[in-house]
């Protein structure tokens, strides 16, 4: 294994991402940081190992990658193949690194009983929570993440482009969903959905048609569903897809180390007016954010913004959910599909520029189904860039 | 939603549980746990939500159900919705649960902060580490735990059955993996691979062919594969498959909340004879496994026994990996792939009946590919008896 970051082709990327979380860990006052969580190692490396990144904050100190597995490993003298965690405050002092008096350990994602071990492991040390410093300095994405993601979109918007190829009649919304997965698949997509916190679990994505739509889930997706196993309650249900109900299409979009979040709707046959009208809604919303959204402007503005366009078509029942409701309308998405930041009505935090949002201002419409949009942007200093652009209106499936 | 266990037809399977549990918290001297991981509220109540299963120590007390989403369920009064865990202690004192002198709260799953947040939650209460306590409770399987087993096993099996249909020539490892991928979805499987720690991310399964199965993962599978991209590097690298060489399949057998686990190997035209006198070495520890696993023996016996047979036939080198070796061959499965029993050369417990055991001896032949057979199988008086029957001879794919 070689470190990706180490390589002449990313040495300017590596820098770039370390003077970013440098500056987070000032703020965080931070003096050191032990990464540990994959999603993390995979930003400080460029790719996924067993084993820890530290980062010095000092500039003259290079950050030290601890390797576990895999077991051979090449690179300069900052790649270290190690047992355990243990090993390292001792290469740490013969390197000269000292001691940290706050070094960072992600207290969101690390275990109790492995925060623990760690403290140990580091006798002298102070220490402090670095879960919100790695998520700040991953929130406004550089030019590199950006270009990934770009692929992302293009790669994705191919495959949505095809459902109404994949669709036959009478076909189940997982019958469905399958065939979407292997397009998916078979254009590069990764197959796995990377999420943050351990409450979060999906397969390849949701399709979700007709009243199903309003079954809630327990979790954190803006849409529910039931699924086909109570051990997995969400998305398809294993319906036929019956006229007269719309079928929505959130399905995974990674197909490198990133990933764009991306929903089309479709109507199976003729649908009530109230679906076409909420769809339409959806696309206003989007239409408005877009323009809304710039560097500067706080976060819950766009959900505001979002809930008052709702509230004037006289669809805020159906907004976000109807039996239970999300209780935002959109998220940062890079790496995982859940980052900074997350579109609530409480998030005063303000945009800059190269954040990413997917928006997704969705509505459930009871008996029909669930309709709306969702894109991933990319904050710009002139409103937002879509990366998944591919018309948005309300198609049929015949 | 409703609890499933709280209804008439899982009255009876909610008891055993409940007395398996209780028996672990005697042993880990617990006088109550709650429950926050997915797995073990799957186990405790037979669906997902968030939230927690509060169980006492004391027969009398009921186990109760604070479900936090979907925001609405039926139930006794033994089931509450609430918002926070801060509600929880509340109202277990206005039920007369009283305090608990060592609560278990799940320390190896529940991040450092979410413990932190309960243990202020539960002012008064004493706290102990349930980790154990749950594997140990989940890792002899109840008769209806093992019928969802077996029934994940017959649709592996008529899936893995029809590999030899879904090759064509001059595919690669990655065609033929999404073609799998769809033949189990189409059969029922979730599509979701449900593993205990954060470390493993994984797709659909791993299908590894030729020179690839020699490279390494970070993630602690049992067989490596670089994967397509180095943000998920495991399994298939999307390499055409040429004669001479091998191909191992080991995908998702997960078809309800349970799973089984099972491998199984073809050759692409001829391979050397290394390759076939390995594969038949597999099959032979596997038989002597199966008469020497029964109740009362350690599990690490079976690690050695395979150790000493593979030497026998002078494949040591090539055991468990070449360039980088798995610890283990075997582990339990169940609700999620990698249960309790590990089963490697220092795991001195000793095997009970309806324990669940998956035995992978394997080995990586440079050059040419993995080889070998995986089962999933039930402890029982007689010996191990095997939930994925299918023929394990090397087949030819052409």
């Amino acid at each position: 294994m070689k470190i990706p970051f180490l390589t002449k082709e990313f040495a300017g990327e590596f820098r770039i991402r370390l003077e970013k979380i440098r500056d987070a860990m000032r703020q965080d006052k931070l003096d050191a940081i032990l990464i540990a969580d994959n999603a993390n190692l995979y930003y400080s490396s460029g790719c996924m190992f067993r084993g820890y990144v530290y980062i010095p904050l000092q500039d003259e100190k290079e950050p030290l990658f601890f390797v576990i597995r895999p077991q051979t490993v090449e690179g300069d003298n900052t790649v270290i193949s190690i047992r355990k965690p243990e090993q390292i405050a001792d290469i740490l002092s013969k390197k000269g690194y000292g001691f940290a008096e706050r070094l960072g350990l992600e207290l969101d994602f690390l275990s109790y009983n492995e925060t623990e071990r760690l403290k140990k492991a580091f006798p002298g040390f102070g220490f402090g929570d670095s879960s919100r410093t790695l998520r700040n300095a991953r929130m406004v994405k550089t030019n590199y993440e950006i270009s990934e993601m770009r692929k992302d979109g293009l790669h994705q918007v191919s495959v949505y482009r095809n459902v109404p190829r994949l669709y036959r009649e009478d076909m189940t919304d997982l019958e469905l969903q399958i065939e979407i997965e292997r397009a998916l698949r078979r254009e590069g997509c990764l197959g796995y959905l990377r999420t943050s916190g351990h409450l979060m679990e999906i397969n390849m994505g949701s399709v979700i048609c007709g009243q199903n739509a309003d079954n809630p889930t327990p979790y954190d997706f803006a849409m529910g569903g039931s699924g086909v196993d109570a051990s997995l309650p969400v998305g398809a249900d294993g319906a036929i897809m019956h006229p007269g109900t719309t079928v929505m299409i959130d399905m995974n979009g990674s197909f490198n180390g990133y990933q764009t979040d991306m929903t089309r709707t479709w109507a199976i046959g003729e649908v009530p007016d109230i679906a076409r009208k909420a769809h339409d809604c959806s696309i206003s919303i989007l239409r408005a954010l877009e323009n809304l959204a710039r560097p500067g402007v706080e976060v819950r503005e766009l959900y505001d913004k979002a809930v008052e366009i709702a509230s004037s078509h006289s669809l805020a029942d159906y907004f976000m959910g109807h039996s239970q409701k999300a209780g935002f309308i959109g998220h940062g998405v890079g790496i995982q599909l859940n980052e900074q930041p997350a579109v609530t009505p409480k998030n005063h935090l303000l945009l800059r520029e190269n954040m990413t949002l997917a928006l997704e201002p969705k509505f459930v419409i009871p008996d029909v189904g669930a309709v709306g949009v969702e894109n991933t942007y990319r904050v710009t200093n002139e409103g937002l860039e879509c990366l998944t652009v591919l018309n948005e209106e309300l198609g049929e499936l015949r």
